[in-house]
């Protein structure tokens, strides 16, 4: 006879079994997404892609056009206003209550919410006694647990909180982690051409300039080192007048000598990164993002981090650069992270794999 | 018996076939693209998605990541270049032929080459018997019959040749149409603002500045009347930097007097106009893009002309305002010319369904 | 023998003189600037370049780059933070005094602090006495006098307050005025083009895309009524992606017919306008402001509203276009309204020519 | 008695004598400038400055509103088409004549025509038998001698033919120059982002892209390398969609040790370098473009390169960023190689402080 077994009382996990502590049976886990700009509206369609998970609802302020679409897809909205539904009714938004009713349906919520918001949302996800990720715009203390698939999957397994880096951070980690498996990395040096804007960031700027970030080094070198401590990176950052994609040049003293095919060797065995050349035309952002929407893809998204096959090797010393699409590339961290978290599956290679599959993930040209 | 009957020979539709006059077989319209850019990737798609066409291949000159995301799809791919396969063979893109062995398998060319190459390719199209569809760039002349489906499907019908009017000219007949027909129309002045480049394309101008265009009227308002003749319009337009959408002041003098309410309701008969809000976060051109997106379309396209609710109406003058996706919006108006031009479908309101089905077309928010 | 009358004990000027209320001996005004950006240090240049005022000196609030620059060039610095000077003085910027010891040695303050910040000055203006002017970014009825030296410098003569219309104003009334005084005007309808940001606005946006003003239609045809009420005007705008200056298209119902040549003979009596072509490669604003640098003006400024040329011309019916360069065209109006306010001068076309002597405007291709 | 000794007649100078070899009477040098565009104009006005050059003339292709801005200066203008100076006649620009002519009464003439012309202009000038200056578009192999003055003042000293490097190249010797002479330079990595255009390019983009250059690494390395040939440089660059300044990222393994002050302070020594920093407000391209404009020099240029104050310094190890006013940072190299070519002055620092003085050159802030 098979006995199902509830998680043990301490965890905040809800929605799913374990048979003696080993079989796994896996019931969807309920998913909610805590604001629904840039990154929660992909990661609320990444979920909505998982036969794992489902996606009990997403939370907003607003009854604009994002909310409408989200209604005209069938999900779930709940007013991210404590107070209450008002704006949507008036709206003529149907909406299902407000955050706390999303809370108390959820295994885990991913909070989207603008930076430093996430944080003040934080005793709302104690009290409702769910699961939370929150994004990289919040600081590694919200969680203490800063999370990147390929890095440190295994960290996150069970957590209760994690925090998925940012998107200059993961696209840093996606090309590095890779070089310190196959080589080893001495050191990194890399110096980020920051788009200063999204696509729908109308009220951001600059629209003709080149701006120096605040601080030098940029705060990205560690915030690298929240996922691989002790990984020696120094980041420099500058913001440009687009809105497209970022642009990393990275400057590694590798381990051990490699060629530039033994690079691209290494590379290609990640799935999340796609390896292009100026020659088939890829130069530039705008011919990246053109190819993104050409393949169809939901938003016309980049998940992979762009690597250029044109690089300068001299013996340990690596010269490449790489394109990170900024809306994009934490969507399939967040669904692992889920993955983990909720002890669905232990193994990253398959929660990563699940993932590509489910998105379209995997790109060779 | 039925007795099928070819097409009288002195026409040059190969494919399908007529009983006895009247009835018709609707076999698979054999269908090329020329040109592999902004709007013949698009074509391309839209056409493989109608099911009485099929998309026998497209012609390009390089063997770039489009082509091979074309292979990807499952597309033919034929050199543009006559002279032979060799760029690609080299590059290691599988090419089915040049755009001559194209041309003897399609009862129709859909060129969407370069302002200006699709005149000099006029006489291939002569050559091979085909019959062929021509963008905006090029002149009335080229076929002395430009296109619009709202306005004169019926003339395009078994037409040999045809121009498909440019996105801004498709842009003004789109919303003028409807309006000609509710209200009449005395006078239109319309102001273009353009934006100065597509997306991909990285070496148009300007980085910052507001440019006039070389003539005052601009050509638009010319370009309107080789579709409805008679009506009084004028045009002038500057560009901007901006790579989105165009947006269009349009000033009416309308034949009767009418509300905005009118006015709207005049519009929502027609699928491809879209009514949108300020209210909604839906007041720049980088939101509806945005929105656009969000809906998951092929390639993040607004086939439709958005226009803004919020307008100024006193008696019969109007002012309005428009957003018009020139990658995409003239993409539904070359599958409704296949279908007159090749005698699928007579009745102008049920080719246009059964392309907006096609692609999604017909937005209410 | 001669007296010396001080100015009737109501009005708070200070500093000049008048003999019998008839002769006037002209003392140099004093003129304080408090606001030091973008049109801050423009009207404190020009007010340096006038040989009957003084500039006392200019507020600021914080030390940086153009508070260094203004020392450099022997201006006196007050900090516009009446706590004191503290931050000034530990970044070794050596100041004057605070807003209140530069409002103690003015006639006139000259506000050009951030929208709304005006307004919460006005109770220090009153308290010291002195006349004030403020920009365009104030409500009309801060001052209840809104002005323009071509349109009502008369107004202005003697009074203590006035705003200065903002520069999209600023341009419709400078080439409107002389079409009123020619033609006499029925009607205007302006679609206005704006810059998004100033060149040194590197926080707003948008990068990317085109944006609707709020209204519609906007505010500025109600503004231009501040000035010239009769006047039936209508002004719609949007925003785009450039820093350099506004295009306005403009269509006029013109009291009487007129002939291109006779619109652009009607101009030429006004050194505030220029005319420029396209023939002489002035077809973009970037093209404007390249050649204002050329001209070796102070900041590379355009006082002059440009007016392309090319026109329609219809009869009564006028269609043209200008160009507003946002930093500068309200400059030379700072002046005028600073002599006309204490009662330096009371001829328009004396003050007018005078400042437009003194800072080179006046152009002629 | 004083015996005037001409130059030896193998030598194409005119216009000056020596006595007896040794002292040496400073008459006028004659200077032509053949293009007129964005360096050019900034040549010729920085021409005009120096007391020992006389500025005979300026060629050019149209009879454009620089042309015009260029007789309003009193500046002569030669045709540069061969042909005649019916393009200028027929817009009623005064012309001296041609590009000939022109050459016919000039000592040293000033190429700035575009990329590439430059080289098919050689003929010309060898026929005319004038010294000639071309700019950094140009191969270093055009006249074998690349030029900047802190580097090579005296190779270029009685030469008839040279080159002044680019923009960039310039920027790069302006700052590696001191590090080399006061620490030693071991190796130099550099990233440039470039600004896409110059402000009234406006048929060049990208509007909304980073684009990368054709090369890895990029041409600068090795132009650096024709001026300074024993410096062991690497540098890569992208573009961005700006049109104000670049700004370079610089990565030295310095000789010796050093103290981010003792760095500033070997800067300090040299006027053509400028240390700004963001907590004066300078953390942007923009805002050193607007304290250019606010310094009132012609043009609202900054002939020094800008280095940020902000810099990491790790021992020997040096990052820092800098920013190149591309449109100006060449023209006082133009005029110190004016001098040494025309043997006005054997001494760089004097020739260097003449042409800063003249200039204004030499901020401190």
């Amino acid at each position: 006879m098979i006995k199902l077994k509830k998680c043990s009382s301490d965890l905040p996990t809800k929605g799913f079994y374990l048979f003696d502590g080993n079989i796994q049976l896996s019931l969807m886990v309920r998913v909610g997404v805590n604001g629904y700009g840039v990154i929660g509206r992909r990661i609320a369609y990444a979920v909505s892609k998982q036969d794992d998970m489902e996606l009990v609802g997403i939370a907003k302020g607003h009854p604009d056009y994002k909310a409408k679409l989200a209604s005209a897809k069938g999900f779930k909205i709940y007013s991210s206003d404590l107070s209450g539904t008002g704006a949507f009714d008036r709206a003529g938004v149907v909406v299902s209550g407000t955050i706390d009713d999303l809370l108390q349906n959820v295994d885990i919520i991913v909070d989207c919410t603008p930076e430093g918001i996430g944080e003040k949302n934080k005793p709302l996800y104690e009290k409702a006694g769910c699961r939370a990720i929150w994004q990289g715009g919040e600081e590694h203390s919200i969680s203490g647990l800063s999370f990147n698939a390929y890095a440190n999957y295994g960290q996150a397994f069970g957590a209760r909180y994690a925090r998925v880096v940012s998107c200059n951070t993961t696209g840093l980690l996606r090309t590095l982690f890779p070089l310190k498996a196959a080589f080893g990395i001495k050191s990194v040096n890399a110096f980020l051409v920051r788009r200063a804007a999204d696509p729908s960031e109308t009220k951001k700027g600059p629209i003709n300039a080149l701006e120096l970030e605040k601080q030098m080094p940029s705060h990205h070198g560690d915030d690298v080192k929240t996922v691989i401590p002790e990984l020696n990176i120094s980041t420099t950052a500058i913001k440009a007048s687009t809105t497209l994609m970022h642009i990393h040049h990275v400057t590694v003293e590798l381990g051990s000598g490699a060629t530039s095919d033994e690079l691209l060797d290494a590379w290609s065995g990640y799935r999340r990164i796609v390896a292009v050349s100026a020659r088939d035309g890829l130069a530039s952002t705008a011919h990246l993002m053109d190819m993104a929407r050409d393949m169809g893809r939901g938003m016309g998204d980049l998940y992979e981090i762009a690597v250029w096959k044109e690089m300068l090797v001299d013996g340990s010393r690596l010269e490449y650069m790489q394109a990170v699409h900024q809306e994009s590339d934490v969507v399939p961290e967040n669904v692992d992270a889920i993955r983990a978290m909720c002890s669905i599956e232990k193994d990253a290679a398959k929660s990563i794999e699940k993932t590509d599959r489910s998105l379209g993930i995997g790109l060779s040209l």
